[in-house]
C-alpha cells in the first residue's frame, strides 16, 4: 500500500499492508489530517522516528473480530493504552505509561491506505457530521482537554486571553467562546483572526495588542515568545495554560510564575466523545479551515504548504 | 544609626535613622535572619537595587500613633500594600501591584537598629513564642502558603516528594509533615537531612534517591537542576510547586509539562497569622536550624558564612 513515511527524510512510499491482530480493526482511510506535531516529527522533533506518519484520520473499517464494526465510518482515539494501570482505570488512557500513540510513538501512523487500530480505540463517526468536520475531532478533542482540566469563568470582569492563530488555536478559541467567556485572541496572521472575526470572536493582531492582565490565558502559539508574553500577561494567582509543545529548549527564568503565585496547566489530548458532541451541538465554520486537500501521493508538497505560516488546516485525500 | 547597606558593595555604616510617617510604627530590631533573597540581591539579583537589606526580624515598637503599640513585640508583614485594589480587598495584600517590599523592593530593610512599617503591617509574638522561634516567621508563613494554594492528600498510597535541604526547605518539611501525608525529602546534605530524620521525616541524599513519579512534588532547591527533577518525578496529571525562585535564566523546554499535564503552582510569601498559629500548634526543633548568631557589626562575616552550602539561618543580633 502507499504511505507517507519519515525515516530522516519524507517520503510516499509503497509498503506492507498492516496485519491486523486480535482486538484490533483494519480501516481504509479515506481521509487524514496534517498536524504540527507532524511537521515537528519531520523537524527531528521525536528523536529517531522511523515509521508512517499521522494521527489525524476518518476511514471505514473493512476488517474486525465483529463482523458488525465493518463498514462503519470511524476515526479512533490516538493512544494505544494498556488497559490496566492507575491511569486507564481512571479513564486516562492517555496518560497510560505504557502507551503507544499513533503515527508519534511507537505505532505506524494513518497517512496511508490502511491503518490498524484496538477496536476500543475507534469510534463511529454520527452520520450528520461530514467528513469536512470529522477530520477536526482529534484536534478539537485537544482544545476541549482545556474545560476537563479548568474553570472558565463567565463573568464579564474575567477576561480570557488566547495566544496564538494557528489551526489548534482556532479551534480553541470556538471551545473558549462556548462557555460565553469573555474572551481576545492574540496573533500574527490577518487572515485567521479575520475568520475569528467573522464568527464575533474579539481579536487583535499582536504588534496592536496593548498588554493587560488576564484572569486566564492559554498559550497555543508554539512559540517561546508565547510563552512569555503568557506569563507577563496573567494576573497573580492567575492560571495559564500551555497548549503548546515547543520544538526546542530555550532561556527561561520562571521567575515571574513564583512571584506572581501563577498557575501553570500542561494540556495536551481529549476525550474524541466530547469533541463530537461538541460538533452535534456547535456550528463551527470548519470548511474555511481547510487550506487544502492533496492527493496522499503528493504528501510531500503537501508538507511543505502546511509548513507556510499563512497556512491552516492541510488534508491528505486517500483515494 | 547602624545599617547594613547594599549599593553595588556590601557594607556595615552609619546612615540616617528612618522617620516614621503617620499610621507606621517605628520598631528598635533586635534579631534579624539572613534569607536566600538577601544573599541573591548582593548578587545582583534585584536590577538596581540600593539601601539597607533584611526583611526577617523582629523587634519593639518604641513610637506609634496609638501609644498603645509601644512595647510591643513585634515582626511584620513584608508586602507594603495599597490597601485599595483588587487583591489588597481580597486579603492579597502581597500580590498588590503598586506594593513596595521591605528590604526588597522600594523600602529600606530590617538589617539595621530601627525600621519603620506601617501600623496594619505589624502584629505582636505571643509571649510563649520565644526569639529563636519568632525569627522563622516570616520563611514559616511563605511554607504555609503551599496549604493555601493545594490540597496536600493525607492517603498513604499519595506520595510527596520535597526537593531541597535549605533552610526554606526544612521548614517545608515540617509544613508538609504536618498534613500527615506520605513524604520523602530529597537534598544534597547529609547534615541538614540528618535534622529531619530526628523528626521522623524520611529523606533521601540525592546521590542515593531512586527516582520515581510522585503526586505531588515541590521544587524548593532553588537550583534549575531541581526544577529539571520535579518534572521528571511528576505523575501525569500531577502537581509541581514552585517555592524557589532561580538567580537567572536557563535552558528550559516544558514540554513534559505539557505532554503529562502537570500543573505547576508558583508560591511565594504566606500570612503571618498562619506562622503565629503554626509555631503555636508545633514543637518545632528551630534552634538546631541556627547556623550562627552575629552582632549587626559583623554581617559581612554573617553573609559569607550564609553563603557556604553547609549553612543554615544566620541571624544578626541588634544590641
Amino acid at each position: 500500500m502507499k504511505a507517507v513515511v519519515f525515516d530522516k527524510t519524507l517520503k510516499v512510499c509503497d509498503t506492507a499492508k498492516p496485519e491486523r491482530k486480535k482486538d484490533e480493526a483494519l480501516i481504509r482511510v479515506s481521509l487524514a489530517g496534517l498536524c504540527n506535531t507532524d511537521l515537528e516529527i519531520t523537524k527531528g522533533y521525536v528523536p529517531g522516528f522511523k515509521g508512517i506518519l499521522g494521527h489525524e484520520f476518518i476511514g471505514v473499517v473493512v476488517e474486525a473480530d465483529d463482523t458488525a464494526d465493518t463498514g462503519k465510518r470511524v476515526t479512533g482515539e490516538i493512544n494505544l493504552a494498556c488497559g490496566k494501570c492507575g491511569f486507564c482505570i481512571k479513564g486516562l488512557e492517555r496518560h497510560c505509561p505504557d502507551r503507544t500513540v499513533l503515527g508519534i510513538h511507537g505505532k505506524d501512523g494513518a497517512f496511508a491506505e490502511f491503518t490498524t487500530l484496538p477496536v476500543k480505540n475507534i469510534i463511529e463517526i454520527p452520520d450528520e457530521i461530514p467528513d469536512t468536520h470529522a477530520i477536526f475531532i482529534e484536534p478539537l478533542a485537544a482544545a476541549l482537554e482545556i474545560l476537563e482540566q479548568i474553570t472558565i469563568p463567565k463573568l464579564r470582569d474575567k477576561s480570557i486571553l488566547l495566544i496564538g492563530d494557528g489551526k489548534l488555536a482556532l479551534l480553541i478559541a470556538h471551545v473558549l467562546q462556548s462557555t460565553g467567556c469573555n474572551l481576545i485572541v492574540v496573533g500574527k496572521h490577518k487572515n485567521k483572526l479575520a475568520l475569528l472575526e467573522e464568527n464575533r470572536i474579539q481579536t487583535a493582531l499582536l504588534d496592536n495588542f496593548k498588554k493587560s492582565k488576564f484572569d486566564i490565558v492559554v498559550e497555543a502559539s508554539g512559540n517561546p515568545s508565547g510563552l512569555e508574553l503568557g506569563i507577563e500577561c496573567t494576573k497573580p494567582r492567575g492560571t495559564l495554560v500551555l497548549k503548546s509543545t515547543y520544538a526546542s529548549a530555550f532561556n527561561f527564568n520562571p521567575f515571574h510564575i513564583v512571584v506572581n503565585e501563577i498557575t501553570v496547566a500542561g494540556s495536551r489530548c481529549g476525550r474524541f466523545s466530547e469533541a463530537i458532541k461538541f460538533l452535534q451541538a456547535h456550528k463551527l465554520p470548519l470548511e474555511k479551515y481547510i487550506s487544502a486537500v492533496f492527493d496522499l501521493k503528493d504528501a510531500v508538497s503537501a508538507f511543505k504548504l502546511a509548513a507556510q505560516p499563512e497556512t491552516l488546516k492541510v488534508l491528505l485525500k486517500i483515494p
